[in-house]
C-alpha cells in the first residue's frame, strides 16, 4: 500500500479548464458524449482527448488508417521517457444511438440530472476515458518511467484500423509499453465488481451442405441435405467442448442461425447452411479448435463445405501476478470490495493489445452499454477516477 | 375380353375436321398446343375441347368458377342418358414453358418432327385428353350408358376452382359418374409401365420454436430457439411412419425448409422456423396423422407452435377389381405388358373425383412433363388412344 492521498474528484461538470490539474471528469466525459462519435467518425471526440493531453504535457501522436476505406483516427500519447510505461487503452467511437426517440434524456447532449450522467458513450467508454485523463493529468509526470493512452476510434465498429494498427506501428517504431489498463465496462453490476484478465476466443463458421433438388413425392429422385445438416449440427453439439479452465468458464458453441429458405412445401431442396459462433478458453488455440470442430463434424462421414470466417481471435489470460494484484487493490482501496477475475464476456482491444504486454481491463458498470438511456452515476465515474489514480501510484510504487 | 377392333388413329397431323369420327388424336394434340393455357388462363383450349364434344353429340355444360379471384373455365360434358357412367377426367391448364430460349422446339407451337410431338402439355395432359377425345368420339354414343367428360383449367395451379368445385356441382345436380378415368401420365418409363389405383395424401407444417435474443458472448442470458428445434426436427423424423401397406409405399415426411434468417454471428436468435410435407398412405387419415406428429414432437417436452397448412388431402385407393382389372387389361392388350398398380407420385385431382367414384389413372410418359422441351412420340398417342378405346369397350361389356 502506497501512502499517497486519492485524487479529488471535481462534481461539478464545468468546460474543459485551462489547467490540467483540475480537470473534472465528468465534465470531461460529458463534453466527450457532446462530441458524437458513431464509428466510424470518431475524430472530433479524439481532438478533444488530444487537446486535454498534449495542455498536461504529453508528446500526441496523432495515427489515421484507413484500410476498411474510411480514415480512423487515433492516437497514441506518453508522457515520460523511461521505462516502466503503463498505457491506459481505450475508445471514443460508439455504437449508434438506435431510435432516439425511445431515450429519456437526448442521446449526445451530455446531460447530469440527479447525479447521473446520460448519453450514449457514458459508460462504454467516454466515462472511462475521462476519468483515467483527470487521474493522469492530476497525477502529471512520472519521476520514473512513463504514462501513455492508446485511444481509438475504430473500437465499435469493424476494429480494422484502430487498436490492432497502432499497436503495429508500436512495434515498428519499437516504442515499448510494459503493462496496459483497458477502460472497458467490467463490472456486471456495482463498481467493484469484476475486472478482466482474460477474454475467451471467437471463432466462426459456416457449415454448408449440399442435396439435389427434387420434387417431395420422389424423394428417391432427390437428395434433401437437411437431415445431413442436422446430423452434423448434432455431432459438432453433442459434447461440450471442455468444462473451463482455472480461470475461463466452459468453452461454448452456438448454432446462431440454420437456413434453407425454401419457400414451398414441395421441394426438397439443394442446399442447407448453419452458422455458428464458439467462444473458447485457453483449452484451445485457434488451430486446435479448428481441428477439434472439423473431427467432430468428420465423424458423421458425410460429406459437407465448412468455411472458417476472418475475425477470429484467441484467447488470452493475463496470469495473476503483481499487474493484477495491483489492479484489484486499488479497486478494494476505493471500493471496499475485492473485484473478481473475469474472463468472461465477448471480445475487446485487449486481443490485440496482449501481443506487447500484460493487459488488464477495468472500467464502469456496463448494464446500460450499447443501449437506449446509456447512462452512469456520476459518482461511479468520481470513484473510478480514484481507483485510477491508486493505480498509477501503485503502479510506479512496484514496477518503476 | 370383348371382340371390338381396336380404334385406328391417324398419323397425319390435320385441322380440326369437320367429321368426329375422323378425329386425328395427334392433331388434336396438336392444337391443343397451339392453344397456349398457362393455368389459369385455359379457356381458348377448353373451348376447342368443347367445340369437339359438341360436334360428337355431347352435351357440353360450360363451368366458369371464381373463388381464387381469376375466372377459371372448366366443363362437364356428357353423352347418353343412363348408367352407368364412364367419366373421363382431366386438365388442358399447363405450367408455364419457364425459359423459351432453351427450348428445341417453340413451346406453343406443337411441332411434329421424327415421330415426336413437342411443346408445353404434350404429355400433361393435353396428348391424353386428345387421346381419350379421338376414342370416345369414334365409339359414339354408348347403346346402353353414358361417357363424359369432366375437364379442367385448374389442376396446375391453386386448383381451387377446378375439379373440386365441378365435382360439388356434380353433387348439387345429382349427376351420378360410375367410374372414372383420369388421363393424368403414370408411366415412368414406357407407355405400359404403371397405372394409378391411388394416392398417398398430403400434409404440411410449420413449425416454430420462440427463444430470447441475445449477445452469443452472454449465452446465460439468451435462449437460443435452435438445439430445440433441432431437437423436435429429431423427434418428429426419429422413426419411419409406418412401412407401407399393401398398395402403398410407406409414408414419407420431408423436412423442407429450415429457417432463422439471423445474419450475424455474435447474436443468439430470437426464433427458428422449419417447414415439413408428409406424404402419407392408408395407415393414416388426416386426423390420426396430426394427432401422430404432435404426439412425436410432445415427446421433447418443449414449447412449441405448430400450424398445418391447408390444402392437406387424404390418401385414396380404388381396390382391385373389375374396374382396375379392365384397365389394366386394355393397357396389356395394346402394349403388350401388364402395368403395375401404383399409388407413388404426387397428388392429382383424383384426390377430389374419388369422393363420388372410383378413379383409376392411366396417360401418357411422364420423363418430360413439367420440363423444357417437353414432348411425346406420337405412337404413344396413337396406342393410348387404342388403350382408351379398348378401355371403353371392355367397360360398357362389364358394367352395362
Ligand atoms: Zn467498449
Ligand atoms: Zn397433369
Amino acid at each position: 500500500m502506497t501512502g499517497a492521498a486519492p485524487v479529488k474528484p471535481q462534481t461539478a461538470p464545468s468546460a474543459s479548464p485551462a489547467s490540467p490539474a483540475t480537470l473534472d471528469p465528468v465534465a470531461l466525459a460529458a463534453e466527450l458524449i457532446r462530441a458524437p462519435s458513431v464509428t466510424p467518425h470518431a475524430a472530433d471526440a479524439l481532438e478533444l482527448v488530444a487537446r486535454w493531453l498534449k495542455a498536461g504535457g504529453y508528446r500526441v501522436e496523432r495515427l489515421t488508417f484507413e484500410t476498411g476505406g474510411v480514415p480512423i483516427a487515433n492516437l497514441y500519447a506518453r508522457i515520460g521517457e523511461t521505462g516502466p510505461n503503463l498505457c491506459f487503452a481505450g475508445h471514443v467511437d460508439v455504437v449508434p444511438e438506435g431510435d432516439a426517440a425511445q431515450w429519456h434524456h437526448a442521446p449526445f447532449a451530455g446531460t447530469v440530472e440527479n447525479g447521473v450522467l446520460h448519453g450514449r458513450g457514458a459508460v462504454d467508454m467516454k466515462g472511462a476515458v475521462a476519468a483515467f485523463l483527470s487521474a493522469a493529468l492530476a497525477f502529471g509526470r512520472p519521476a520514473k518511467g512513463s504514462l501513455s493512452f492508446l485511444i481509438t476510434g475504430d473500437e465499435e465498429g469493424p476494429a480494422l484500423d484502430g487498436t490492432v494498427k497502432v499497436v503495429e506501428w508500436l512495434k515498428e517504431r519499437g516504442e515499448v509499453i510494459d503493462h496496459c489498463l483497458l477502460g472497458e465496462p467490467t463490472n456486471p453490476d456495482a463498481l467493484g465488481d469484476a475486472f478482466k484478465v482474460g477474454r475467451r476466443g471467437s471463432l466462426s463458421g459456416v457449415l454448408t451442405v449440399k442435396g439435389v433438388q427434387g420434387h417431395v413425392a420422389y424423394p428417391h429422385l432427390a437428395d434433401n441435405p437437411i437431415p445431413r445438416l442436422l446430423k452434423l449440427i448434432g455431432e459438432l453439439t453433442a459434447a461440450p467442448l471442455d468444462h473451463g479452465s482455472d480461470f475461463f468458464p466452459p468453452s461454448n458453441l452456438e448454432v446462431v442461425s440454420v437456413d434453407v429458405g425454401n419457400p414451398v412445401f414441395n421441394l426438397i431442396p439443394a442446399q442447407a447452411t448453419a452458422r455458428f459462433n464458439v467462444r473458447f478458453n485457453d483449452h484451445f488455440s485457434l488451430a486446435t479448435l479448428k481441428s477439434e470442430i472439423i473431427r467432430r463434424i468428420d465423424g458423421a462421414g458425410l460429406t459437407y463445405d465448412l468455411e472458417f470466417q476472418t475475425g477470429a481471435s484467441q484467447s488470452f489470460l493475463t496470469a495473476p501476478g503483481p499487474f493484477t494484484e495491483l489492479v484489484a487493490g486499488a479497486v478494494e482501496e476505493v471500493t471496499g470490495r475485492r473485484p473478481v477475475p473475469s474472463t468472461s464476456g465477448g471480445t475487446s482491444d485487449a486481443r490485440f493489445i496482449k501481443d506487447i504486454c500484460p493487459v488488464v481491463e477495468f472500467g464502469l458498470v456496463g448494464r446500460t452499454m450499447h443501449k437506449v438511456d446509456e447512462a452512469t452515476p456520476v459518482a461511479d465515474i468520481q470513484a473510478l477516477t480514484a481507483i485510477y489514480g491508486r493505480i498509477i501510484i501503485r503502479y510506479f510504487a512496484t514496477f518503476a
